[in-house]
């Protein structure tokens, strides 16, 4: 068995007990406060990542071509300056293929081990992912730390502990004994856990590592090798990515090569490419619903393991405390800007207005519109409090889809909050826009029937409960859903929505106020996608996410005896 | 938990004990003559085929436009007669979607449950089967009763194992509790599991229930119905398995459409349309290349889980006894006229001879053709042995396709054993050939470089005996393989073809002579298909083979406290 192994058993033992019981979990301080030296580790990440700023960043892996980069920070519009290598594709799969027979040979303990040793290098350098992130997602600071840091560690780790535990049921060997008529037959067979190949993961521009962490780990751990592919917006936390990994394979004996960065430009692009290359082997996609739709219909019969996109629901039928709800609802709405994959966006009430406190009292649509404007507007109003919630906003295009949704919403329904930017406090030059909402009816479907990716929601006046229960599920079906919520105070509609979001294969949360952000998603605890509606195929983590990324092989031959004649021979 | 998943408990733990240990097993006795009141029971399943002879096959289900059939029994080449309803496939989806509801909502344990009686009543019925593949497939009595009987149903059992520790790892709920900020959320969640849908399961004419169970019983477990689309030249063994199945299942309380019987005829084939329907949602494939590739390419985004064709290979460098050698190849040549996708077909040998016995005198490669003619001989001179081993040829193209190699050999190599009827004692009017052999050279390549169904093999002589290996792996890679057969007294050569089969992924059995047939698969034990080569996607019985088929959906909220106020509300 390896050393490193050994030594992460304690961590990964624990993490496949909260797999299986889903409790909190998490070996890793949740907030950057509580990091061990944690002033030092954020002023020397800071640091690093100023160093790179302008300069090259070097991975010392084969094919390079040449180099580009193209990253604007979100809080400074500044471009970053750091170019990476441009790979030849054809060179760094060879390469890649190469490193897998060493990784495959060596048995997936030492695998498992070398790539816990690499969850412990991200986790010791998070700072520099940290700053690195939020110059190119634009996520805070504290965000950066907490979804992109610590709770993607927690994800790969999760991968990590199921692919353990995949591969855990393949004993090497085996005697197998049988009579056929009168002789006994005795076999020995050995098995072998073998790798698919050379895996491609795709990261996105907002989240990079929440999703490409685990499906590294997926694919590396059942022994094969990975071709990074960032976003062209978002390289530099991947690019850190690939060398930490790279410096703990090597520590631990194995070929670098096994993971690699493929940088391409918005102008000339190399995902279908990576896609469809004679050598990939498995696909994991994290990215737009466009470009998702086609790498499921083009990369199998390869594997692939999708996360597109997520129209993501609110039914707000009933409630004790309407307030309670509403500041929830806004915290969500302006959570980064609600740039995450779990971001709610239509939030359907009945047109007869939401039941609200013991009495019933109605709340009528505008109502419910106007005060969630005014929640929304007490997070942003103070620019100190929005810098920590909203962020930046990633892309400029972001910005260019508010604009032209203000103007359509106005003509089509209501604006209930116009979205602005507002000045952060550190990056005065920074993108923002506080959240836009609009008020509107199922009516204006083909408005709000879509993925709207950024700070822009809709409250929909929906006719009946249980229309309204019925808009939302079909969103879910038709445009694909990952989080749903729900606030009613009954049970009987409660488990009707459970049961339609079931069918639909949205996550619910219900009747959630207080503390916890809405759409908060515990590693070890929560399956995050459900692969039943389009926004995606893949869960993280369960059982499949995990089994086909390897093979097992096997050969078999007669016992040699001891001391008598060889059996069968 | 229900009671049919407790009675059968025992039988399922012994079951996945030897999924992991992967030693020898089976709760049913390997031999007719074994099973309980044997007599009687062949004597009843006689009577049972029989009287169905030239009557219509009732399947109560929805949806019958009509009736047909068109199977003729390889023994009698008379047409069995029996018709069988052909469906609207709409009407079925429609059906199997409404029975879908109770049985997911059933849980895993009760559809576990229902499914092992269903395996109970199988086994009860094995005879009826027996009958029925003997007189669409061909089979002899004894390799029906073992191939497509009891060793069918371990890999049912097999399959269910698998599907039951998959499922057994979602808890149905649990709590979260975790702190933000200064205030502690505490969390109830649940967990279900959701099935993908209707599944379609195809079986194939010479095999039809050893993939096809497993696959229904996967598909099954995991919540799904399943329609079953059987090859037009042998529906009786599927027609009774959807009888017996929709029976267990009505008895323990659920909807019989969770089965349902697609049958076509080979003139107006419903194959593709089954896969692309919109309600489609699984397929499962076992049946030839051409259309496998098809379902493999259009099946997506659907999981789909395939067998297709192999081309088996054996390499013969060296060994100790070329006689016991030979009469094991032999064997396996003439068993079920080679009609198993495990029978192998190309038995490559190094130009310069086989290195035999502890002096390494050469047998060169047309002593071993001869030989193996002679051993072939051996096994089919005489009527009755031939019967029981050989057994019929399943479908009459197989015939012409002999016809045709027999003349290509004779004039690209040499026939060193031709094919000729022999006469079945029991059946005269049988459809029967013996093995056909041909020796080549590697340069007929394109002769033998693909998979011929049926009794016919290729004695190749191939340069040195690293050629000869590079030759054998590369079909295998190119082509597709499941089984590999070695013979080598070199431990550093065996060595390399381990390594050699296992990356091109078949499944390699070395030095094996005695009573085991070469190319028995045992369920529990061996991995049947790697999925590494074009012989298919998907392996008999591995976590992979389950994992995707369900999927898991999950609500949460606040947990209430009892005697304090609510937390988080």
């Amino acid at each position: 068995m390896s050393d490193l192994y050994e030594r992460h058993l304690p961590r990964l033992d624990a993490a496949w007990e909260a797999c299986l019981l889903r409790h909190a979990h998490s070996p890793f301080p949740e907030l950057p406060a509580r990091y061990p030296g944690s002033e030092a580790a954020v002023a020397r990440g800071r640091e690093v990542f100023q160093a790179r700023l302008g300069a090259p960043f070097q991975v010392d892996q084969p094919g390079t071509r040449d180099r580009v980069g193209e990253e604007i920070s979100p809080y400074t519009q500044e471009p970053l300056g750091i170019t990476y290598p441009r790979a030849e594709l054809d060179k760094l799969f060879e390469a890649a293929e190469r490193a897998v027979e060493g990784w495959r040979d060596a048995g997936w303990q030492a695998r498992v081990g070398a790539l816990m040793e690499g969850v412990e290098r991200l986790y010791a350098r998070v700072f520099e992912v940290v700053f690195a992130v939020m110059h190119t997602a634009g996520q805070s600071f504290n965000m950066a730390y907490a979804g992109s840091g610590v709770n993607a560690l927690d994800r790969a780790i999760e991968a990590l502990a199921h692919a353990r535990h995949a591969m855990a049921q393949i004993p090497a060997s085996a005697r197998w004994e049988r009579p056929f008529g009168r002789d006994t037959v005795r076999l020995e067979k050995s098995y072998r856990i073998s790798p698919r190949g050379v895996a491609v993961c795709f990261a996105c521009a907002s989240f990079p590592t929440w999703n490409a962490w685990p499906s590294m780990m997926a694919s590396l751990a059942t022994g094969n090798a990975v071709i990074v592919k960032p976003h062209p917006a978002a390289v530099l936390p991947m690019a850190l990515t690939v060398e930490v990994l790279r410096e703990a394979l090597a520590g631990a004996g194995f070929a670098p090569d096994l993971v690699t960065l493929a940088v391409d430009t918005q102008g000339e692009p190399i995902g279908k490419e990576l896609v469809t290359h004679p050598r990939a082997a498995i696909v994991d996609f994290t990215g737009g619903a466009a470009f998702g739709g086609w790498v499921e219909k083009n990369a199998p019969p390869r594997p692939c393991f999708t996360e597109t996109a997520g129209l993501n629901t609110v039914v707000l039928e009933s409630c004790e405390d309407l307030d309670a709800v509403l500041r929830s609802l806004a915290t969500t709405l302006c959570l980064f800007s609600a740039q995450m994959c779990t971001s709610p966006q239509n939030i359907y009430l009945p047109s007869g207005g939401v039941r609200v406190g013991p009495e019933g009292r109605l709340a009528g649509p505008e109502e419910v519109g106007e005060r969630l404007a005014s929640a929304i507007d007490a997070l942003v109003s103070e620019p100190r409090r929005a810098g920590m919630i909203a962020a930046a906003i990633q892309s400029p295009r972001t910005l260019e889809m508010l604009r032209a949704l203000e103007v359509e919403g106005a003509a089509r329904g209501r604006v209930l909050r116009a979205s602005r930017p507002y000045t952060h406090p550190e990056f005065p030059a920074a993108r923002t826009a506080t959240p836009l909402v609009l008020g509107v009816t199922t009516a204006e479907r083909d408005m709000y029937g879509e993925e709207r990716f950024g700070p822009v929601s809709f409250v929909v006046s929906a006719g009946d409960r249980g229309e309204a229960l019925a808009h939302a599920a079909r969103d879910v079906r038709e445009r694909g859903g990952i989080t749903a919520f729900l606030y009613s105070t009954d049970e009987a509609y409660i488990s009707r929505a459970e049961d339609a979001y079931a069918r639909a294969g949205a996550q619910l949360t219900i009747n959630l106020t207080g503390p916890m952000p809405l759409n908060f998603a515990a590693a070890y605890s929560d399956y995050h996608v459900t692969g039943l509606n389009p926004a995606g195929n893949a869960s993280l983590t369960d059982a499949a996410f995990v089994a086909g990324r390897f093979r097992i092989t096997q050969s078999r031959r007669p016992v040699v005896e001891p001391r008598s004649t060889p059996q069968n021979r």
